[in-house]
Formats: structure tokens, sequence, C-alpha cells
């Protein structure tokens, strides 16, 4: 079938917004037509060459929409059925899968890095003979994908799909930082760097986990005046003066748990260095690949730890239902991290410039 | 009274070995017959001035001996009880007491940041008007101490104080590491950098706690020897080729744990880089302050995790009587770590320039 889509050919060039032809689902694949897709920061890394990935590729990981046809052998979707894709993938079978952390699964690693389809490592997505990558797995950035089964979860039909839809990755990323990787317990503190669409989400699961104390660290004042709306309790803006110091000022002597939702090295550093002895530093954001993060040794003798995630370590099938059904129920406010929303993929292009650009907290497109 | 004491005036100069005063214990105070100490690294960082403490000090930190006198209102021990000193204080009612995390003692922090005893931050020991430091509040290298009395852990009688003085520090550390830090479970696989005396005991920890495989690391080819002994399945000559590729291959893509024992930098780096996806590097040992941990950012997308601990996140009272019993039990070969015993304080600083050089496992020295 035809599908347009967002191509990126080539490193530094814009998105080509193109027809393109889709093959049919082939065993334990589904065919969904997206009706939103999320605007994600990570889809730069790849698209600016920070990160290596094979070209040219359809974009985007953050899509949710309709089933319109299942492969052979498909068990946990059917046609019609309401999905969220999943930047993540899980196979259900490996260490991780086993251990309960599917979003460590060693197929998905195999996804991510080779940007096909799972198992098969194949592409359905191609104009003429030259065929496309599908980024994660997904390629969200085109009217219909052609995915594994497991690259989506079902969710209740009420659930309007262009705000869930950012649970695939964004905030699916910050709930699970806060609520299964950090684990905060009820009056606890933690402190969050960077309050974009990850930060805020973590700021939600800290506010819902009943953390005492949730510092919200950023150079932006709207996003800091969204945390604070959302549930953060104090906001430091980094621009102006240490916010290392701050932060230390605000917990007297450092926050139990810092997440990193930056994906710089340096607020990395200074995410490690705003907890205090014995506490734990989550890394959630992908810093440039290359970049060092340099930890005064005498640190590790304070007992603290530092340690990075995937997808908020989230357990796909099981926590996203649950998410979508917080919000549903009025408990998460998923959606006031919306601040933009185009309605053609032609908006593609300057989707990225203006997120790039610090323009909007999160945007997402509908399609059709 | 009068005892014998090693003492460090500063930095870099011998230790003088003299006859110092040592005033009455006071409330909470214990006064301690030592009759064996460990020689340990850690001292040195102090005597060499890579880690700041005040000088003149009395040196040592791994002290076992027999109760003499009891200051008013000690209930913990009696006269002629046996007891370990610990490297660690903890005050039983600081937030890390009271989550069980004992040697994060905020109390403790400040008895070894200012080698006092705890709480009045006094010193006993002198000569004339001047008073000397206790390092880390109890100043092992000397016939008598004066400590606080949760500074000492009772112990059976029939233990040899002149093995178990080695669990006040190093034992205890690389026993904790495995055990309480990494929490090895059976089947899984670690590699300890560095097989001094904490890394043997990290060796001796996983093997107890059922580790599939256990990987010694070191450039010391008799201490490789050693950790085969007390329970290494395969070691690694680090002065061979590339460390971190041959744990690679023992491993298949890295260890589950990996501990760090050998208090560098670079070597901190080589441990986390030699863990599998998801794995956890332990940092036990005392890097020199002012050195810094360079890690690639990207590691933290494969969520690693690298922790610090104190003395191995043991619980003295409950963990120290348990190292004992399982020693006497023929379950931990604890002395086998000994390769060279000293039988008098003048040999004190022999005893160091011979741990430095490499030419001793561990070693202690047997008073009186």
């Amino acid at each position: 079938m035809k599908t347009r889509a967002a191509v990126c050919y080539e490193p530094n060039t814009p998105l080509k917004v193109e027809e393109v032809e889709l093959d049919e689902p082939k065993v334990n694949e589904v065919l969904i037509r997206i009706t939103a897709t999320g605007v994600c920061h990570t889809d730069l890394h790849f698209m600016k060459g920070e990160a290596p990935v094979g070209m040219p590729v359809v974009v985007g990981h953050e899509g949710a929409g309709i089933v319109e046809k299942v492969g052979p052998g498909v068990t946990t979707v059917q046609v019609g059925d309401h999905v969220v894709m999943m930047v993540s993938f899980s196979c259900g079978q490996c260490r991780f899968c086993a251990e309960g952390q599917p979003t460590m699964c060693t197929v998905g690693f195999s996804v991510m890095a080779t940007a096909t389809l799972p198992f098969c490592m194949e592409k359905r997505l191609h104009v003429g003979d030259q065929y496309m990558h599908h980024l994660f797995g997904l390629a969200t950035f085109a009217e219909y994908a052609v995915v594994h089964e497991r690259s989506c979860v079902k969710i209740r039909e009420d659930a309007p799909l262009d705000v869930v839809c950012l649970l695939g990755c964004g905030l699916s990323t910050g709930m699970g930082a806060s609520i299964n990787v950090a684990g905060v317990k009820p009056g606890e503190s933690i402190v969050i760097w960077g309050v974009g669409g990850v930060g805020l989400a973590a700021v939600m699961g800290a506010r819902l986990a009943g953390a005492g104390k949730i510092i919200a660290v950023d150079k932006n004042p709207k996003k800091l005046a969204l945390a604070s709306k959302v549930g953060a309790d104090c906001k430091v803006n980094a621009s102006k003066g240490d916010p290392v110091s701050k932060v230390m000022e605000l917990t007297g002597g450092g926050a139990d748990y810092s997440i990193e939702s930056a994906g710089k090295a340096e607020t990395i550093q200074q995410a490690f260095s705003s907890i205090r002895s014995g506490g734990k530093c989550i890394v959630v954001g992908m810093a440039p690949i290359g970049s060092m993060v340099n930890i005064p040794s005498y640190e590790f003798l304070l007992g603290k730890t530092i340690t990075g995630t995937i997808q908020g370590g989230i357990r796909h099938q099981l926590d996203i239902p649950r998410y979508v059904d917080m919000y549903m129920d009025g408990k998460i406010p998923l959606d006031k991290v919306i601040s933009n929303r185009y309605h053609s993929l032609n908006e593609a292009n300057e989707a990225f410039r203006a997120l790039e650009a610090g323009e909007v907290i999160r945007s997402i497109i509908e399609l059709r």
C-alpha cells in the first residue's frame, strides 16, 4: 500500500515528506493507522548524526493509532484495537524480559541499533527498490506503519490517542524513572534536571508516589512554570547562579534522588552532585554519543549511586494501561505537557525546529 | 596511663613509635587492650597526605582486643569482652542508622573527617600538652586505645583476635560488598578488580553466596594465585593485554557485578566497563582524593549502575559476629589473606613499606 511518511535521507538535511510504499504485515506483525505521533528530542540525535542510524530512515517513535490488519500468528491485538507504540521493544524471552526488565531487552537493543523490524531485521518501507529503515522498529512519522505486535500495547478506547501517544516514549520514561527506577517513597525528596516532556512526567510520577519535596531545574522559565502546575514544589532556574548549590540549600545537603532528563553530560554531573550521601541519580536523558561524564572519585566514598535506564524501566504491558487509567482518572495531567499541535506531516520539519529551539514543551502531530 | 603508639607527625615522614599518654575513658567510652592490628592500605592515604587528616595522628583502624575498663553509661560491652574495632562509626540514631545503613552514619562521617572521638570530638591521646588525633576515632597502632563503645563489636572468645581484627575494615568491606551491596545470587557472575585483602574477602563473599563465576583481576600473580585458593574461578593478569576484553570474553559480554577494590580511578573505569548492560559496579576502593572517574555517557543508556559503599554496607552488630561464626565454622578462610605477621609496633614503618611495595597480601601486627 501507499502511505505518506517523513524520511531522513542524510543527517542534517530536512526530512522529506513523501509517498512511500509499505509492505503487508508478515508473521507477528500488524498494520497500524497512526492517528497521532509525538515529536521527541531523541529523534534529533539521529537526524543530526549524533547517534548512528541507517539511512534513509522514517523517523518518529511516539505513535498511537488503530490496528487495521494483523499478520499471521498475531495474538495480542486485533483489528480495531487502539494501541500505543513503544520506543523499546521487548521480546518476552531474553534474560532481561525474564527478570522483569523488558526495556533492557536484548532484541530491543538490536532493533534500536539496526532500525529494522524485530527478529527478521527486515524493512517494510520503500520507494521502488530503495528500502528505508524504521526508527526504533516503528517509523511513526507516517500515516501507516507495520510493526511487530509486541511493539504496541493495547489501551482502552476512550483514551485520546493524541495525548497518550506520548506514553510511547517521553511520558512513560519520566513516570517510570520516578516510580520504577528511583522508587520514590512518601516524604522523600527528588530533583528533576530538565523539565521537558520526560522531566515533567517524572514530576508527575514523583507527585503520585507522595514525594515530600520535588525540585524542578531548567533554564526555561516556561517549562519551570509548567513544572509547578504539574506538581513541583520548588523551581530552580539553572541560568541564574549555581543550580547545584541551590538544590543543596533547598534539601539541606542533597536530594534523596535526582533524575537527569536534559540529555547532557554536564547536567548528568550536576544531577549526581545534587544528591545526598547514599542518594541515587537516574540518567534518563540521552547525551550525545561520545560525551564523557566526569565524576570525582570521592563521591563514591559517600555511598552515592548513578544508574542509567531505558524508558524508565517500565513493563510495557503492565504500566502503559495503568498510566492511561490514571490519566483518565485525572490523577496525572499528561495532556498539560502538550504545548503545540500540528495537523499534518508537512509540518514535521517545523515541529523539530521549534522543539530544538526550545519554543515548545512537547508537541504532537495529528494525522488525518 | 602510658601506652606505646605509632604517631604520624607530618605527611610523608616515618611513623614515630613512642610512649604517649592515654586519658581515662569518659561517658560511653571503653579502654581496650589491643592484641592485634591490621596494616591497611587506607592509612597510607592519610600518611601520604592524599587524604586530609589532622596531625599528629595515631594511625591504625583494624584493631581487636579485650575490654579493660568501661566508662560511665557503657551498656554494650563489659570488662573482659573480646571485641573487634570498627573503621566506620554508627551512632544508631541518624537517618542512615535508622534505615539499616549504619556505615553511612552522619556522625561516622564526622569521626572520619575529624579523627576525634564521636560526639564529644575530643582526643584522649597526648604527649604533655600536645593532643593527638585518633584515626577513624580508633588509633589501633597502640597497645591501648580509648574508643566509643559503639566503635567496637563484641565477638565470641574462642575466635583468634589476630585474624578477626581484619574484620574491622578490609575483610568485612569485601564480604559486605559481595553479599550486601552487590547481593550476588546463586549462578551470577562477578569480577573483582584488585585482590588484596578487600578483594579476596569479596571473592569469599561471592563464593559463599553461590556465585556462578568469580573472576579475579590483578597485576600481582601471588594475589591471583591466592584468589584461586579462596574461591575465584578465573584469573586475569591485568599487566598482560586488556583486562576488560578478557573479562568480556570470560563472561560473554560483561559480568553481572564488578567490585573495584584497587582504589584507583582508572580501575573504577575498567570495573564499570566490565559489567553487562544492566549490571552493577561497586566501588569499595578509596581512590586518591581529587582523582576523576571518566565514564562515557552512553554506558548509562545500557542501564548500568555504579555505586559507592562504605565498609561494604555491613550492619556492624549483625554482620561481624556472623562473619566470625562463619570463619570459625570453616566457611570463609579469612586467615588465608594474612601473608605476613609482625610482632612489635617498632615494625610499623616496615609493615607499611612492604604493603605499599606489594610484597604482602595483608599483614597484621601482634601486640605484646
